[in-house]
């Protein structure tokens, strides 16, 4: 394994490694012994440039070219071998089962869109001409697609692998035409370069432009801000804090020209349990969702973080059972130092609001784990819900909250005061139905996917798949940062009128 | 015909006129009889909120009956009959064949939506469950699309009908299940009253709830500001000018929620002719372009402004037949005093500007004739056009610029400069086609909509339609206003995990 530390700027590695910076490995808590290169100002222009140069042959090369780079990319990547799993689980604290299983998820992707292209599944729509309609003849129109251009994407904390490098946003904007000038994240950066070496191996063998990709490294904050104002990027795709996303929103919307920013923000993904699942299932239940807490240590976009019901006779059941399972859950580690403090600050802040019962908590952590969690249950009622606005955001970590409601009319009123949220889980019986009902209905306006008996974490990576939903979920409620219409967000529509057939695309020909 | 001058707030005439506006006639330059109220705070949050308690309702109406509402809607403005033919060509000076063509297609468009509605075509992607699959069950995921909410209209000036109160946005929300919160143009309140008189009978005979549709009238600017920035509202059309348009899209950005701001600004329509055509077509092609040009005297979003080739020996055929053709035009009549008023300063600032040559002009308007304008055609060299960015911008009106180009290298720089457009037409000759190949491919990136060898004016209400393109032709570069494709605009994804049929809306069920 050869970490550079350095910025790969279409094609060159480029940066000066020994004012850089250096990742934390998660476990031990020690500075990891590579240094980065923070890109300067001519690197990420550099890039971006490249990357617009690129994008003329790029984004006219055949769908079935395309698809063979994105395999390639996977192929590259499995190549790595132990050295990507190694490195990615130190610099993130995560097992190296989840890392394998994530580099799957990460290769599978890049095969979907390259089935995707392949299928050539983007028809055209056509209207032919109509030489003789009155009072004017009509024209042929043809509907077809157009990659937006250089792509800007943001590494998530929690995905090193299938919301990094060469993750969702990647692969779906190179799978759309675009060229990718990828921020890595500062707690992964070795995980970082390791897939940026996979992808320019892919770029030589497929013989594609080298400012197609390129990786950016830092910690810089200007660094970002450079990238998205930058007039020669069309689309930015960020999974991260609601707080650091509305700052690159702000800095996007002083753009001249507007562009779509694709960010994921946030979600605490309500978990609804009617009447009559409670009375029969409260302890399998109970157990089940703090087993979809734990994952990752709660550390998922889709972390079931609230759970609401009609606080009867079986309350005291299902809560007993989920908080011993709680207080039974060893400290985890957290993926990185400030996302550990954010956590433990947000627990604080919960146990002090009057109204907020803290159930449980997780076993603590040994004075060597530095930054390791417990996990937490909280109970509170609504009124008191609703008077805190801080129970509404997402704590990004293993702490959930049940809302205890009086009746279903409160149920109903929980709903309407959520926030958007990624998804939603409806917990219910046969009886359940008629209630069910009424709750999907008003819940399926606060989600971009609404379950029914299953646990929100995992994400299909399909063609039916949305993930995004109503604000903070989303910033874009049209789009979907998984799954395969994923890659429309980086194209664009385009009519061709009374085109002959040289000047029509390959996929728009007679 | 009776006008009230009055908002309509949920089925509810309200306001006072005496304080009010009146719009003017365009051809008498006479304020008309007609007062209206400009709504106050009140009315506007009343429209706003009644819209958002009768989504819930109108959000669940069956595709079937919805389709029916559209088509009702067209009735009732049929039944309006010469009263809002006569009141919409006073108030915009539009003569009554294109009022009657505009209804025409204003009626049309709500049928292409119940069609579409009654197509059922909006069908479910579904992926099956697999409960063998390894190392984890896959679940059933079926996507389907959910309504955003409360969408605010505002009525653009050069269409009173089909862009206006019952037009393609009005028309796509509704389909798309959103009630619509409508701001009138002040040019033309009268004609908003008669249309939102026939939408307000088409809801009484459909039995829809009555917050479905609001029309807001005023000069205020606040009115504005306070819709777009109201929680309620979840996506916002508009059809105006770059400055008007940009003003919105700040107070949107503003918004603690981010919401689709669908604003089409503008478009210079470029016009590139090449060698062989303008050999073989100079008079004809001039003629045909400057007959595009004076459809409604300049005044369509797709207006041909700016016109561009290889200065060659042909070039002075074509020129002098578009001059003799612009110089027969006689004055027309503008849709405002203010159009009127930034034409005449357009005309006037690029008279003044070194290297831009003024070709030809129209018949000057007689001493009655107040707000009436005179077409102009410009020549320039891609030198000036390049460091002048005023003539990058559109001039609403009958203006049109030549940019004389050395050669195929200028005339290809020439397209990089262009800011994004609605339409480009490339006039080509069968021996034109490697260069048109080449200019297809550069255009395509600067346009919605590429045309070869017709006019960019008239665009087709199809499915295969899109008019929209890069900024400044629309804020959201993936979106169009015109054609079946607009319905998705006020649409957006969910996907349904693991539903029983009974919680699945009606298109998702098995």
């Amino acid at each position: 394994m050869n970490i550079t530390g350095k910025n790969l700027i279409a094609g060159e590695w480029s940066g000066d490694t020994s004012n850089g910076f250096s990742a934390m490995n998660a476990i031990t808590n020690q500075t990891m012994n590579e240094m980065f290169a923070d890109a300067n100002e001519q690197e990420i222009d550099q890039a971006i440039n490249k990357a617009s140069q690129a994008f003329v042959t790029y984004s006219q090369l055949s769908a079935e070219k395309r698809a063979g780079f994105l395999r390639t990319i996977g192929e590259q990547i499995l190549a790595l071998g132990d050295d990507l799993v190694n490195m990615a689980c130190a610099e993130t604290g995560l097992p190296a089962m989840r890392i394998q299983g994530e580099r799957g998820r990460t290769i599978g992707q890049l095969g979907l869109f390259a089935n995707l292209l392949e299928s050539g599944e983007y028809q055209a729509v056509v209207d032919l001409a109509d030489a003789n309609r009155a009072p004017l003849p009509k024209p042929e129109t043809r509907l077809g697609y157009l990659p937006l251009g250089p792509v800007a994407v943001f590494a998530a904390s929690n995905f090193p692998l299938a919301f990094s490098t060469a993750g969702g946003d990647t692969a779906s904007a190179l799978a759309a035409g675009c060229p990718v000038v990828m921020k890595a994240h500062a707690a992964h950066p070795g995980t970082a370069e390791l897939v940026a070496q996979a992808i320019s191996k892919a770029i030589e063998i497929c013989g594609i432009d080298a400012g197609v990709f390129s990786l950016i490294q830092g910690k810089n904050y200007g660094i970002s801000s450079q990238i998205v104002t930058h007039p020669m990027i069309k689309a930015v795709g960020f999974t991260g804090s609601e707080r650091v996303g509305m700052i690159l929103q702000r800095q996007i919307n002083e753009r001249a020209e507007p562009i779509p920013f694709y960010g994921e923000l946030g979600s605490v993904n309500p978990q609804f349990i009617l009447e009559n699942k409670l009375a029969e299932d409260a302890k399998e239940l109970a157990q089940g969702l703090v087993a979809s807490l734990m994952m990752a240590q709660g550390q998922f976009c889709t972390s079931p973080g609230i759970w609401a019901y009609v606080a009867d006779e079986h309350a005291a059941t299902f809560e007993n059972a989920a908080s011993q399972a709680i207080s039974e859950t060893a400290a985890g580690v957290m993926l990185t130092p400030g996302i550990a403090v954010s956590y433990n600050n947000a627990v604080k802040q919960w146990q002090g609001i009057a109204g907020v019962e803290c159930l449980a908590q997780g076993k603590s952590p040994s004075a060597e784990q530095i930054h390791f969690c417990s996990a937490a249950l909280f109970a509170t009622d609504l009124a008191t819900f609703k008077d805190n606005k801080t129970l509404h955001e997402e704590v990004f970590g293993s702490s959930a909250l049940i809302v205890r409601c009086k009746s279903q009319v409160e149920l109903m009123a929980f709903i309407s005061l959520l926030k958007g949220n990624l998804t939603a889980s409806i917990h219910a019986s046969e009886k359940d139905l008629p209630m069910a009902q009424q709750v999907a209905l008003a819940a399926a306006h606060k989600v971009g996917r609404l379950i029914y008996n299953q646990m929100p974490t995992g994400v299909e990576v399909c063609a039916s798949m949305n993930h995004g939903g109503p604000f903070p979920a989303s910033t874009q409620i049209r789009s979907t940062s998984v799954g395969s219409e994923a890659i429309k967000r980086f194209q664009r529509p385009i009519c061709y009128q009374n085109m002959p057939n040289e000047l029509l695309p390959e996929l728009l020909k007679i």
